[in-house]
């Protein structure tokens, strides 16, 4: 779990994924020669800061996002959100302006966000939730759990992979807008018919910890119901530990896929998490084991 | 009137059109012989389970959606909505899953759904209004007249069409998704300039029964003057009655051609109903005649 | 700026943008000959009503909307809107259907809006803010500077630009719609990086009269940070007066570059306002020289 605890210090709100993106890199380039099959890697100013890779022959891609839920400093002492971040009154946050390092507490409620950083900060500074990872018997608890558990299944993936996109996205916590150009790409290189999301849902009243990761059946949007069935039908053959999500709300860069100009299947699988971003993002190991391994399973047979 | 009343039978909420899609296939199949141009045919997984007919040169496309709307089961026995359905204590709910025929009735509000099924019902399984079929001197009345009636205009119209696409969509009742694919691949096949929706409005203050099929001047969305102008000059022309409606909410698969990347002109015209959404849409039987006898009309003249 | 006035007297509500589209065509026509390059024209029915000029080999374009707010008659003496006018009791609307000129009162609120013409108004007819354009030595006053001022900073930048599209875009109040044509075009004829749209935006508690034009770190969307920083890195360099915005709402254009296909970064660039959306819109004239001025320090330099 080194690898997660690192990407889990890496700052990168929504539109300024630049950094990120360089340490995933450097980590591909790294590793890629240790895996199964080495991947055609596309990146760069071509590609805004998002990465793909390309694995054998494709027939699905796994979406993950790199970007996560924040703050930007407005006038004055006013934040506003990036994504929608939980406001709560004295969570510490991070940042680094033209003056040097920020650590400062939220103030205010969702009418009037501040900070009590003593000096102004730069207008458009993002900032973070300060960081702080705990690990237990059962329990992963972060800030950014969403989508770093993603990204780390995603690029566990990758060492076994055979056939397949694995992508890393960016700005989809606040309306998404890196996938449209990214699905084109992937359909105008190695087209695909079936899209998986690597992202982090809720627990709900239906969704527990330790119940195994969730296939969401819908949120807001509803992909096809053939689709659907036909991933539950392989993760009940898989033994894998997984339950069913049905929700009203909610979306994903899945929500990209259902109204991108191709007719390509989409379902969101992960791992459920409380305290939904905020600081103490919780997620069961149980269950973050299940997504590690389904993800593997599925690429090979859909 | 016996296929529309065949169709009417048929459950499709969004998500789940496969049924629907493949018997209306089989009927398009059976009745092309005898039309009077046979139209080249365009399903399968590379159009999910949507259906395209092009019928000569087209240069324009009616667009009649399939999917219906209706509710899912949740956990427990929550509902949630599938499109928007109208929440009425008591309604008769049917489906199936796993286990077998649901039959049910709808309790709660809009705040919280539930059935009266004496079992649990899979998650994620699709309920619809239980379909109660009547006709009069003056009306039709039945759930889902919103589009089945919008189908069975387009396949009355395939009958004497010369040159256009009909089109089947799914998803239109839930945020849409289809149309992005359907248009690029009408596009890239054999373009046009023109869209028109198949599909039923409301009843207002401004739109009344028996006066005959709505053209639709704006709804949530505008389409450009210059074609909506067109259009009624040649609803003037035809001596068909009609009607214009000015409305600030609503949208339709015309929404999809709007946001398209292709410049293509677009206008609702359909049929207006009363308990929109509710087991007991209402339609003048007139203004069926109406909208039956404008599209092959403009269909000609467009 | 008599030209400014002109296109000030011009009516374009939504969807109905042929006029303008026309007269801004006429001036084009006219002026070509004496810009430092000569652009290719594309504009007509492939267009819509939309206008794109291509000077030398673009790296950028700029896009600028005709449309603007207003009313379209409904029912009886109904009104509803187009795009988002404030709506404040008597304010002066002008207008014309199949009976002649309009010039009525608006009545009602928010609920319920009303003309007070004393005969009926045809359906799906728009209404527009009568005209009243004021100047005095530090302010321009008038409906509809939101977008005036940004046709006519971009026709001000025709005369000197080398390299670059100018694009004249329709529906954007409303929606918008033809942008996604528009880039798929410019992406298919003489693909552009980078995007600024020339708008105009709000005075708020960060953002005053007479501090120059403003660059927008983010509406409700957020472009890409990397870009951002070039931008004001280059603004500062120019010495041309300008500020720095952050806010939470609003959209233009620039929504739709980021949700296209094509990795295109985007910023939004415009003189701020007060009264945004009434027939008194206020804008320095400090600021408009300004926003005059870095379009074409900009275009030559990204």
């Amino acid at each position: 779990m080194k690898f997660l605890f690192e990407i889990l210090k890496q700052y990168s709100v929504s539109g300024d994924e630049s950094e990120i993106s360089t340490f995933l890199l450097q980590y591909i380039n790294q590793r890629k020669n240790y895996w199964n099959v080495i991947p055609k890697i596309y990146f760069g100013e071509n590609f805004h800061d998002c990465i793909l890779l390309k694995f054998g022959e494709p027939r699905t891609a796994v979406f993950a996002h790199m970007d996560t839920i924040g703050f930007m400093a407005r006038y004055n002492n006013q934040l506003i959100s990036v994504g929608g971040p939980e406001i709560i009154e004295g969570t510490k946050l991070a940042g680094r302006d033209s003056l040097g390092e920020i650590n400062c507490k939220l103030n205010g409620d969702e009418n009037e966000i501040t900070h009590d950083f003593p000096r102004g900060i730069d207008s458009g500074t993002r900032l973070s939730f300060a960081q702080n990872i705990r690990v237990d018997e059962e329990f992963i608890q972060a800030a950014y759990l969403d989508n770093r558990l993603g990204i780390y299944t995603a690029l566990k993936l990758c060492e076994t992979i055979v056939d397949g996109w694995v992508v890393f996205t960016t700005y989809e916590e606040h309306g998404g807008g890196s996938m449209p150009f990214l699905i084109k790409f992937i359909q105008e290189t190695s087209p695909i018919k079936q899209a998986l999301i690597a992202d982090i849902t809720w627990i709900t009243e239906g969704v527990e910890f330790h119940n195994g990761v969730v296939i969401s059946i819908r949120d807001k949007f509803i992909p096809r119901k053939k689709f659907i069935d036909r991933i539950i039908d392989l993760a009940k053959e898989s033994g894998i530990p997984f339950q069913l999500e049905v929700e009203e709300y909610g979306g994903s860069d899945g929500r990209e896929v259902q109204f991108s100009p191709y007719p390509i299947d989409w379902c969101f699988i992960g791992a459920a998490e409380e305290n939904v971003h905020t600081p103490d993002e919780k997620v069961s190991l149980i269950d973050l084991a299940a997504m590690l391994n389904i993800y593997p399973y599925l690429m090979e047979r859909l």
